[in-house]
């Protein structure tokens, strides 16, 4: 049998003895139940129980992060422990399936009331995983290559209003910002098939504008189309952009899940942009859920080429150094070339650029501005400019209002957009 | 266009008026962004705007339970404000499809600083959804049918321990269970289809042993074999275990995904046992997440048969009052007969009858011992037996004491499992 383990991190809270919770979770993830069944042999435990590899204390909780933890017997003022606990699973207890593996690693345990916190925040898998799913198809190389983009970030925008656009509006929208020179552009996560404008009419429409353009100006965007779907459509959809000459595909992870993902990675002809949608439920409370660590490295096995990350100062509650530890993961290798382009997106404009550069340290990111681009004073082009024009600004070390100053669109983005 | 509306209800908690909240809320889910874009035009946002149907305040909390909430400027002792909130949605902003549908009703929103809790408690959607995905194929009166069981509950176990039996030990346990009588077994979620005993063997061992039971006693066992898995093989396994001659699947809801679970009801030819494995995570914050109402409808749309609710006095942290609620919501109708067998399960053991019957007022369960039938003291036959007393006793009316002091199995299961 293979001697290949899984390593699973967790940050746990508990009024029971570290050591004793690290036990239950280990028991109940792999040959244990409520009760000792005869069955459970030493040989059987040896063979496919979980280790505990690492119980590192941290400091207690004042209170119980989650309802419904029943501490020990008789101790009517418990102290909720925390601790991060590390445990490893034999990797043939489950082979190289990220369903059947999330089972053990992200299964019952969040419900075991002997916690009140438990939240997974790293997973090291062998390189089965990898053999078997493949991971990016495209990542950033492919992703530049396709979009004719070296040395500075993607630009790129989202279509707003995020709903409701005619095919006419969505095309003089498209027309307009491939005119202006821009690298990408996607749909709405809201924007999946709707009724009112079904997907490969949408698909025909931008497809034209986006040729049109590149006979024009000799380059063709990247556009994404939300292919978001149930499993059959997901081909049908992916089949109508490729068909169509496009060159990326977008998918709700979490709306189709990771099996959904790396259904797609089979055929999938294009880079897969995986927007995260969702995620908040499965991370916000810090209690449970996981990591964005862990996350990312399920999305990129399962085979997404880029994956949001939120930008800085974004409109969302998460933290700029949250956001650039994200951007971070995606761009660390797990087995070797398997890095995917982090997507920064919400509340972005050309002065973002700057500090997302010094925080971030590199050009290998696909920077999304909706409103940045589309509400710019000086119309959509502009917009686009304004984010080239910050991002020359950060490369080349000069401060927003020094750029700003030389450059019209900037100081346009900065006059509308920067926060007082 | 349509004049049909998704009403989606949530629980939030917020340092702004409620009312700006559900506005930020039904902006964000509909046509706006961050800022005022030039194509959001009236017509779009009356035609695709989502609209807020009620508020109705609740008590505030005394402490935001989220982090990353951005209370207004300059309120320094914000009271976070706690309401629930029905938005509607239109229908033709995403059409019949739970994938993108959730990336509407349970999408962004949860990151929203705005929030210091945000949580999906109620969710109705119109029959298009029931027209497209179906819903139960089986449901309670074709699970009955194949298991040939009227008037009680399916009594059933779990495969202990989880992982790790050989195909033979497994064979001598399925040979013990099926003619000791046991109605229904399944498979542990832990154990999908790892690389020591593959699907493929275990179906067949296991359908090997009650084809021979069936032959002897009359009665065929329904067993879920977990067919968790990545899209392609769901399908592969559905086959083996069908053309086995097997009659029931089962698959991990969160590990394939609500997309894989429809996906698999278009071809299934034997009833979809859901298991709700990391499920924990989704619910177990009070702020955030969502409600088990709003979980199974959306798995019986996509066409589970039976599913876990728990059960009473489980081993995890969930308290009876919601078992009971889940087990209720499972039995209500939403179109009409697509009502789903829940299934209890966690620390059940004989005397769980009473108090569940009591409770649920229902004998349409599918009542799963573990350990409470593995580790019974007079063997597993024993076990299976106390589980059917313990259902007599429920239905006659009889106090567990009452009806264990003429039944000794009842009586050895309540010496080794009740709870002082």
């Amino acid at each position: 049998m293979s001697e290949e383990r899984v390593l699973a991190t967790y940050v746990i809270e508990t009024p029971y003895q570290l050591e004793h919770a690290a036990v239950v979770m280990a028991g109940e993830q792999s040959t244990g139940t409520f009760v000792s069944v005869p069955g459970e042999t030493a040989f059987i435990k040896e063979t496919y129980g979980a280790n505990i590899v690492r119980i590192t204390e941290l400091e207690p909780a004042a209170a119980p992060s989650l309802p419904g933890c029943k501490p020990p017997r008789g101790d009517a003022n418990p102290v909720y422990r925390r601790g991060e606990v590390v445990l490893s699973f034999p990797y043939h207890n489950f082979g190289p399936s990220i369903p059947n593996l999330l089972a053990t690693v992200a299964g019952n345990l969040y419900e075991l009331r002997e916690f009140s916190g438990l939240r997974l925040v790293d997973l090291d898998v062998p390189v089965q995983f990898m053999e078997k799913y493949r991971g990016p198809q495209f990542g950033i190389a492919g992703t530049r290559e396709l979009a004719g983009v070296t040395g500075r970030p993607l630009i790129g925008t989202i279509v707003k209003p995020s709903i409701g656009l005619s095919l006419a509006e969505l095309q003089a929208l498209v027309r307009e910002l491939a005119l202006a020179g821009i690298d990408f552009i996607k749909d709405d996560e809201l924007n999946g098939n709707p009724p009112y404008a079904p997907l490969k009419d949408r698909v025909r429409a931008v497809m034209e504008e986006i040729e049109r353009a590149a006979d024009k100006t000799g380059k063709k965007v990247m556009y994404a189309f939300n292919i978001t779907g149930d499993i059959d459509e997901l081909r049908e959809n992916h089949d109508v952009v490729v068909e169509a000459g496009g060159n990326c595909v977008m998918v709700g992870i979490n709306s189709v899940g990771f099996a959904g993902v790396s259904h797609l990675r089979t055929f999938s002809q294009v880079p897969i942009h995986g927007h995260r949608n969702q995620w908040g439920a499965m991370t916000r409370s810090k209690a449970l859920g996981m990591e964005f660590r862990v996350y990312q490295k399920l999305a990129r096995l399962a085979g997404v080429d880029h994956l949001h990350t939120n930008g800085l100062d974004n409109k969302f509650y998460e933290s700029n150094e949250s956001v650039v530890r994200s951007v971070r993961d995606c761009l660390t290798p797990m087995f070797g070339d398997d890095t995917v382009m982090p997507v920064l997106s919400s509340g972005q404009w050309a002065g973002t650029a700057i500090d997302s550069y010094r925080a971030m340290q590199t050009v290998d990111v696909l920077h999304l501005a909706g409103g940045g681009i589309m509400a710019h004073p000086g119309g959509v082009a502009a917009g686009v400019e304004s984010m080239k024009q910050g991002w020359e600004a950060a490369l080349a070390g000069h401060s927003l209002g020094e750029y700003a100053s030389t450059h019209v669109e900037l100081r346009q983005a900065m006059e509308k957009f920067a926060r007082p």
